[in-house]
């Protein structure tokens, strides 16, 4: 007779083929939070994961209505006395725009060498199936060495709007000792990695408005101001020459890196080179006195993530436009706070758009950055379980991405949440041809399956 | 019996619903020059034009074909002794795009109130259905007094890459005393209008390219130049804050005014409150020390057409994009050269494009701006013609447009155009909404009666 473990990791094994049918299934769901088109779509998704919370012999599965996108939920308590663990996920996906650059369609997942391609693949249905597929691996094979919960919301991708108050309102229902999230990736495929700190995000669209449509530019150019270039000073405005952010007050509540972080964050395998050779640029940027990894990871940064304004079709249209947008989008480390730095862009804008035209700031997500205590339960039970499966220690970051949730569950529940995921830095989050390494993704079956064995044997 | 002149006067009357039919059927021909998908519309409006003018009893009407769309031709030369006047026309149009903003279809002629609504109304199947009934209205009343050629293009609106040629290798066929160019316009319904200065154009799309694709802000947002904020800030450097342009030796060229000139465009009916009505702009910008109207007739600009970058859909995308692109274009005077600009602008571009990012510079279209000679017989009596029609002597001025044909003509015929036309300032060139106003339109027929019947009977 077997231990446990090797049964669950085991029965994993034999099942890899069914875990991929699944998988795709899920896959080709078009669940994209932010197209109201989609809603049908996501509201499927939501179905899907609560038929296998179902099958995985959890109790209280229900779906959650919101006043967004739904949450699925369910629950295994049958071990007391030993720890609960909140497994947290998302089912929605990001746009799949721009279609024409896929090899593949975004929504037909199909595997090329060691990859599955997807839009959700790793962004993080595929992290989502690891957490589901470990549970039903342990489940089937014997009894949970753990009590359960899982919570899996369909509005990640647009900044978590419903997620605060249905926390803040089901206390007791998500009640447990930690939350794991898997929606944070590794830095190599033999680097397994726990993440401590998350940047937080703030999101708007700038518009600017001149004359009251578009105009021939040769009867009218010289005279009215030109909102695309009124748009492109006012972004230019938002660094200054040491890449550094120039809104007032950005850095007012910026923690400064401690020497042992920088010397932390320094012996991670991320320079210059794994920059350029990740991202195809042909050198990096970024605000001076930083390396690239403190700039990603505990620096706040700006970015504009789109343009738009008059004529872009082919060809040559002598239009003055009457309108430019944009979408720019921040990056915050602690203690910022979102709504602190969207007071700081109004007035930043009001110190600098110029009378020749009209503006509008549209606020669209946020939530501030969080770091996790290294020292948990279950962020020790995650890093031997992650050396076990690798056969080395996980590294510890922190990443610039943002997951609202971990500051939600950390203000609501007071519970801290152990980050780490199984994707890769060449998944292509958010971009075309997004996929997940599936050898990756089976060990990070494994390397679940682990972590939830080491936390019900308890310490030792 | 009834002078020439009356008759065709009234002939022009009496025949204001028929010129209106027709008109609308030629605004329905959706001739977008820029549109590679239009190619068989744009032919169809070829076929058009060419129709008219046999019914017009003009002799040798041909079709040339060129490199890109063709070219109508036709003449009368019953006239020995008489002027010969060469009548340009673009049959072409802009596209309609944004389409939403339209009122009424763009290519289904609505008439409200006093206008008639579609695109190319004004810009210019107008203006050429006005020189057509014109000489209609002379030849079926008696004879025409002088002698006629028209040449109907199909590119104005992309720059007419294939008329240079065309007029280069057809001196003889083209051969006169003068051409009538209808294609710019009045200050005002009662302010009838000869433009004596027209602007060039250098068109350009500018690409950067920074990460091999859209790349996650959060993941990489601090060490990726975003190629979008890199274009914002080439866009930002090309004016400095006196509103100059400021590519290395753009004003070198450039002919100063002069006092006299200054003072005439100082007497023109149009100041800043003008413009912002015009425009609905809330206040007006431009190069510092030069009026609204030196600014657009008599000063280079350059100007934003376009920007595209990242995404622009509803909602918000986290992505730092792999691309930005822009139209931008310059308004040239007298002595500039549009190559030299496009040098300037590479220049320009070699100098600050940061090394983190690729570029690309595509030139579009190009020409240089002219300053017609004002004491040739051809301006003298459209003088007298509009005058006559509106009982006002017309003003002068130098307009901000660029009609590339009206130094093509100086270089290759030696001739000098007259340049007038029927449009209004609120006509909503290259915009949606395009309109001509009837009463105007119907003044344009009998004011071009009247000039080419004040050439026929000479001076005095």
């Amino acid at each position: 007779m077997t231990d446990p473990l090797t049964s669950a990791l085991q029965y994993a094994e034999n099942n890899h083929s069914r875990f991929l049918d699944e998988f795709k299934e899920f896959i080709s769901i078009p669940s994209i939070s932010t197209d109201p088109a989609a809603k049908p779509q996501v509201e499927r998704a939501a179905q899907w994961v609560a038929a296998q919370l179902k099958s995985l012999g959890l109790t209280s599965v229900k779906i959650y209505p919101t006043s967004g996108h739904p949450i699925a939920y369910g629950e295994w308590l049958g071990a007391p006395g030993k720890p609960t663990v909140l497994v947290y996920g998302h089912y929605d996906v990001q746009p799949a725009e721009p279609l024409e650059l896929w090899h593949s369609p975004a929504f037909q997942p199909t595997q090329r060498g060691e990859n599955l391609y997807g839009r959700g693949a790793s962004d993080m249905k595929g992290q989502v199936m690891v957490t589901l597929k470990a549970v039903e691996a342990l489940g089937r094979t014997g009894k949970l060495p753990v009590n359960i919960k899982f919570i899996l919301e369909g509005e990640e991708e647009i900044g978590s709007p419903a997620l605060d108050g249905f926390i803040r309102g089901h206390k007791e229902l998500l009640a447990c000792d930690f939350a794991l999230n898997t929606d944070t990736g590794m830095i190599g495929p033999e680097l397994p990695t726990i993440t401590y700190g998350l940047r937080g995000l703030a999101y708007f669209e700038l518009r600017i408005t001149g004359p009251a449509q578009d105009l021939h530019s040769g009867l009218y150019g010289g005279v009215v101001h030109n909102p695309a270039q009124v748009l492109c000073e006012l972004i230019t405005g938002m660094h200054d020459a040491q890449g550094r952010v120039t809104l007032p007050g950005f850095y007012k509540n910026v923690i400064p890196l401690s020497q042992e972080e920088r010397l932390e964050l320094a012996a991670l395998p991320m320079d210059e080179e794994y920059y350029c050779q990740q991202t195809g640029a042909p050198a990096l940027y970024g605000e001076a006195g930083y390396s690239p990894s403190e700039r990603i990871g505990a620096r706040p940064t700006l970015e504009v993530n789109g343009l738009l304004s008059g004529f872009t079709g082919e060809g040559s249209k002598t239009v003055l436009p009457a309108q430019a947008m944009a979408k720019i989008s921040m990056r915050l480390v602690p203690d910022q706070d979102p709504e602190e730095v969207h007071k700081q862009l109004l007035r930043y804008l009001d110190r600098h758009v110029p009378s020749t035209v009209r503006w509008e700031l549209i606020k669209m997500t946020g939530g501030p950055a969080t770091v996790t205590d290294r020292n948990i339960p279950g962020v020790i039970a995650m890093s031997k379980a992650l050396e076990a499966t690798w056969g080395k220690p996980p590294l510890f970051r922190r990443e610039g991405g943002s997951v609202p949730v971990v500051a939600q569950m950390q203000k609501h529940l007071g519970i801290e949440s152990v980050l780490t995921g199984f994707g890769l830095p060449d998944d292509n989050l958010h971009a075309p041809n997004e996929k997940i390494h599936l050898p990756t993704f089976f060990r990070g079956i494994d390397a679940i399956i682990r972590f939830l064995h080491i936390l019900g044997t308890g310490p030792g």
